[in-house]
């Protein structure tokens, strides 16, 4: 499903801040896109300002090859499911959803491989107007803080962003890889085998030291096994408790 | 639920851009939080420079409240779950996760009312060092685009706080509620009676038309059909559709 990350289009709608073209590019990178358009901007030149560089980070590809448009409708005409990024309820538009549910069904839609998907986010101070969203088939939100709501057009569209991110990737790629680690037969869960004989052990150990009196044992030692178990003991870590058996038994002997 | 925010602390260890303490109230209360703790910040007055007050835009109130500790132990005192966010897999180390298990593990957690939950961020250039994770009970990861995954702690922020936002609301309120709008007949849900008579009509002004020919109806009927199925009609379109049919049948006779 790689390949479904080129076929998602984030647009800026008329954006008047260069900071805010700078921070987009740097939030589509970071989450694997790459297509960034701006619609009727406040000037062409605002992906060259230096406040947008400065912002984007190591981003500049992504905002070099920043396409710009006189109107919404022409950075949409290859798309085939947009969705407009509102704050506001409307009483008359697109039905609504959320960003997660948004992402879901982008992901859906983008089985097909022609199909093209598109974010659409409004001018910082008015957000899109009903004409823009008209253009739309989703009207989606992100339902923060209604007390304070103010979220900055970078920071809706970072949250958009990892929204689709999350939803594209293999589930394999959730985590970090790490290929440097060879696998250590050490590190593997130990087995109930050998996770029981280090209970005996530690049962024998405990009472060597006098901690456990087996003739009122009370709840010490099944308390003890719960909270071995729940930890999810490697075998290295069996091993090592083994050896800390063997020590204190040794030193109760000595004395 | 709601309750359980003012159990969620977000803890940045070690920040030194006061620039970026502001941007952190902003996302607290963004998303619906209000406790940002710094733990051994470059200087205890970081919440008052004027670059934290701008970009803390109108999370003032949080960025008063802020709390400071010497030691990120300090910041952990009352929390019983504490995530520790790092890009890089440790080989040692509390078993990781990405945030957005984190979220739904830190909601289990807190439906206990004493738990307390924590999101502890490291210092913007080397991020949590192994001691400092180790006093969390997990790791959890933001799976960014691997060949570029440089996140300003800011931006890891916001989307941590949005992914325990989410997890936490109910349901109910991820959608903007429209309380200014009186329900209205008009826009519930066409009824099958209606949309019946609807095709009835509509095939009628079709004939009229001379658009489809009784005689070889091809499958224009049922493709019609589904179209305006798959919308999923209310009843005022239901009656405008039926206007158009009436005004198609007359416009057809007068002819």
């Amino acid at each position: 499903m790689t390949s479904a990350f080129s076929r998602v289009r984030f647009v800026l709608t008329e954006p008047s801040h260069p900071g805010n073209v700078g921070s987009a590019a740097r939030a589509v990178k970071n989450m694997g896109f790459d297509d960034l358009w701006l619609a009727a901007p406040q000037s062409s030149d605002m992906p060259q300002a230096p406040e947008a560089i400065a912002l984007a980070s190591g981003a500049t590809d992504v905002l070099e090859k920043i396409q710009t448009a006189p109107e919404l409708g022409q950075t949409l005409a290859p798309i085939t499911l947009a969705f407009a990024l509102t704050a506001r309820a409307r009483d008359l538009g697109p039905p609504a959803c959320d960003i997660r549910e948004a992402a879901a069904m982008a992901r859906e839609h983008l089985q097909q491989a022609n199909h093209r998907v598109a974010m659409v986010f409004g001018c910082e101070r008015a957000g899109l107007t009903n004409e823009q969203v008209a253009l739309c088939q989703r009207v989606c939100h992100i339902p923060a803080n209604p007390a304070y709501s103010s979220l900055n057009v970078s920071q809706a569209l970072q949250l958009v962003a990892w929204e689709m991110r999350y939803a594209l990737i293999d589930p394999a790629d959730r985590l970090p890889s790490t290929p440097d680690i060879k696998p250590d037969p050490g590190k593997a869960a130990a087995s109930g085998e050998s996770i029981q004989a280090l209970f005996a052990h530690w049962e024998e150990a405990l009472i060597a030291v006098k901690f456990l009196d087996p003739a009122h044992p009370k709840k010490l030692v099944p308390r003890m096994q719960h909270l071995l178990q729940r930890s999810g003991l490697s075998q290295d870590e069996v091993d090592m408790l083994r050896g800390l058996c063997t020590a204190m038994i040794k030193a109760a002997q000595q004395k």
